[in-house]
C-alpha cells in the first residue's frame, strides 16, 4: 500500500508519516504540493495521503480544507497532532551568519529569536524548511536554515541552536485521507467532521444549526468558515464534533442540520488523537 | 495626512487607495508588508492604513486578522469591496510564452486558463503581482506576468489577454485602520466588528453567544475563528454584525457577549460598502 506526503525528504509531514506508517506494509511517497497529494488519492494512484489541516498558530490549512469541500470526495480516516520545533542549522558549528533561509511561516515563527540574536541578518524564503536545509548545505558559510532535525541528518548540517520558535504552543494537526470511510474502534474517543452550506442568510441560521448540536447533546469542538466561492459574504462551515456517525445522537444532529443546509458533506469519523510524547530533541 | 498601503506601485491595494483617498489632503505611501502598514499606524508614524482583510476565494487575510486581535489596538473606520481582475501582460503583444510570473494566489486563480492555453509553460512565484510585472519587463521575450492594468502602464507591458481568472467571483474586501474610532453617518447601513475569546469550552458556548445576537435582533453577517495562540483546539472568534455601537440593541448584544467572554475587543463601526461600479477594463 502507498501513502503520499508533502515532500521533499525531511519535511514535518515526512516525520509524522514515518512515525504513523512504520510497518513494512506501507510505502511512503513524497509529492511536491498538498494538492498533488490529495489528487493522487482521489485519482486512485495510491491508497492514502497524509496532509496538514490546521496549525495552532497559523490556523487552517486552506488548501486542504478547500480541496475537501469543493474538489474531491474523500474521508478523514485518522488525525495526528504533532509538535512543530524549529532549529537553527548551518554547515559549520561556529562562525558568523548573514542570511537565514526557511519557509516564510518558520521565519515568522522565530522572528523574536532572530531579531534578538541576529538583528542584522537577511531573511530568505524557501518553499519548505527541508528545501531551506538543502540550500544552506549548498551555499555553505554564512548561511543558516530554520528546519527540523531530520534535515540536519539528511543534509549533514550542524545544529547551532534548538527550539528557537517564539511560541511553545506550535503544533500541527495532520489528517489521513482515503476514498473509503473509516469505522473507528468502539468505546474509544472519536470525532466526526462535516462541511455544509447553510440555507438562507438570516440572522439565526448559524445559531439554529448550532442549536441542533446542543439539543442532541453533541459536543462541537471546532467551527471554521471558508468562502463558498459564490461571492463575497457567502460562506461554508466546517464543523468537527465528538462521536462517530454510528451514534444515535450524532445521527439526530446531522439529520437536523441536513434539513437546514443547501448541501452537507460527511468527511468521516476517526479516532481522536492527543499530542504524542515526542520531544524536539 | 498620510495613508500606508501594501506596495510596490501597481498593487491592487494602491488601486483601491487611489480610488478612495483621491483628494489632495492625503499622501499615499507604499509599505513592503501588511504588517509594516499596520505597525506604522499603531506607532503613530501616519494616520491610517488600507489593508486587505478578506478575499471571496481565498478567505481571511490572516496577517490582518491576527494583528488586529493580538498585536495592535486599532479601529476599522472604512471597508471597501473591490473586484480582482487578472490580466496577461508581456513585453511584446505576440510571440511564444514559456514562463508565467505572478503572486502564487494569482497563478492559482488562473490555473484552468493557463492549463488550457499554455499547458507546457513554467510557473514562477513573485512577492506581488506588481513585482511580477516588474520582473517581466526586465526579462523580456518569453515571459508573461499575471497582474492588473496599472502595472501594464507602469512597466509598459502589452495586454495579451484580459480577465483570465477562472472564477468571476473574485473580490477582495479592504479595511482602513486608524488609532481613533469612526462614527458612521446616521441612517446609513453600518457594520460593527468585534473579536472575543469565549469563556469555557462547553458544547453550548458559541451557541449561547450567537443567541445573544438573535435575542437582541442583531444580524450577524460573518463569523470567523482564528487560533487563540494558546494551544491546538483553542480559538478566538471574529464577529461582524449589522448596525453601529451607538444603537441600543447592539449595545445589549455586546454587553451579553462580554459577560460570556474572557476578553472582547471592539474593532469599530463603519459604513457598509457595496461593490463599486469598477470594471476590469
Amino acid at each position: 500500500m502507498k501513502i503520499a506526503y508533502l515532500g521533499p525528504q525531511g519535511t514535518h509531514s515526512e516525520e509524522v508519516c514515518r512515525h504513523v506508517y512504520h510497518d513494512e506494509e506501507w510505502e511512503l511517497l513524497p509529492f511536491p504540493t498538498i494538492d498533488s497529494c490529495i489528487r493522487a488519492v482521489y485519482n486512485r494512484e495510491l491508497q492514502e495521503c497524509l496532509v496538514p489541516i490546521e496549525n495552532s498558530l497559523e490556523g487552517s490549512v486552506n488548501m486542504t480544507m478547500d480541496a475537501l469541500a469543493h474538489e474531491v470526495n474523500l474521508y478523514i480516516t485518522r488525525e495526528i497532532a504533532w509538535p512543530i520545533c524549529h532549529h537553527l542549522l548551518s554547515s559549520t558549528p561556529h562562525g558568523n551568519i548573514h542570511t537565514f533561509i526557511s519557509h516564510p511561516q518558520a521565519l515568522a515563527q522565530c522572528r523574536q529569536y532572530l531579531s534578538a540574536h541576529y538583528p542584522n541578518a537577511k531573511l530568505q524564503s524557501a518553499d519548505s524548511t527541508a528545501e531551506a536545509a538543502r540550500l544552506v548545505a549548498l551555499q555553505g558559510d554564512g548561511y543558516a536554515a530554520i528546519a527540523n532535525l531530520s534535515t540536519a541528518r539528511i543534509y549533514q548540517l550542524a545544529v547551532r541552536a534548538k527550539n528557537i520558535q517564539d511560541n511553545e504552543q506550535n503544533c500541527t494537526r495532520f489528517v489521513a485521507l482515503s476514498r473509503n470511510p473509516h469505522v473507528p474502534a468502539q468505546h474509544q474517543p472519536a470525532k466526526t467532521s462535516i462541511v455544509c452550506k447553510i440555507l438562507g442568510n438570516k440572522p439565526g441560521s448559524l445559531c439554529s444549526i448550532l442549536q441542533e448540536f446542543v439539543d442532541a447533546n453533541v459536543n462541537l469542538v471546532r467551527i471554521e468558515s471558508r468562502p463558498a466561492r459564490t461571492g463575497l459574504g457567502e460562506y461554508i462551515f466546517f464543523l468537527d464534533m465528538e462521536g462517530m456517525v454510528s451514534q444515535k445522537n450524532l445521527q439526530t444532529a446531522l439529520a437536523g442540520i441536513r434539513k437546514k443546509s443547501l448541501w452537507l458533506k460527511n468527511l468521516g469519523s476517526y479516532s481522536c488523537h492527543v499530542l504524542p510524547n515526542v520531544t524536539c530533541d
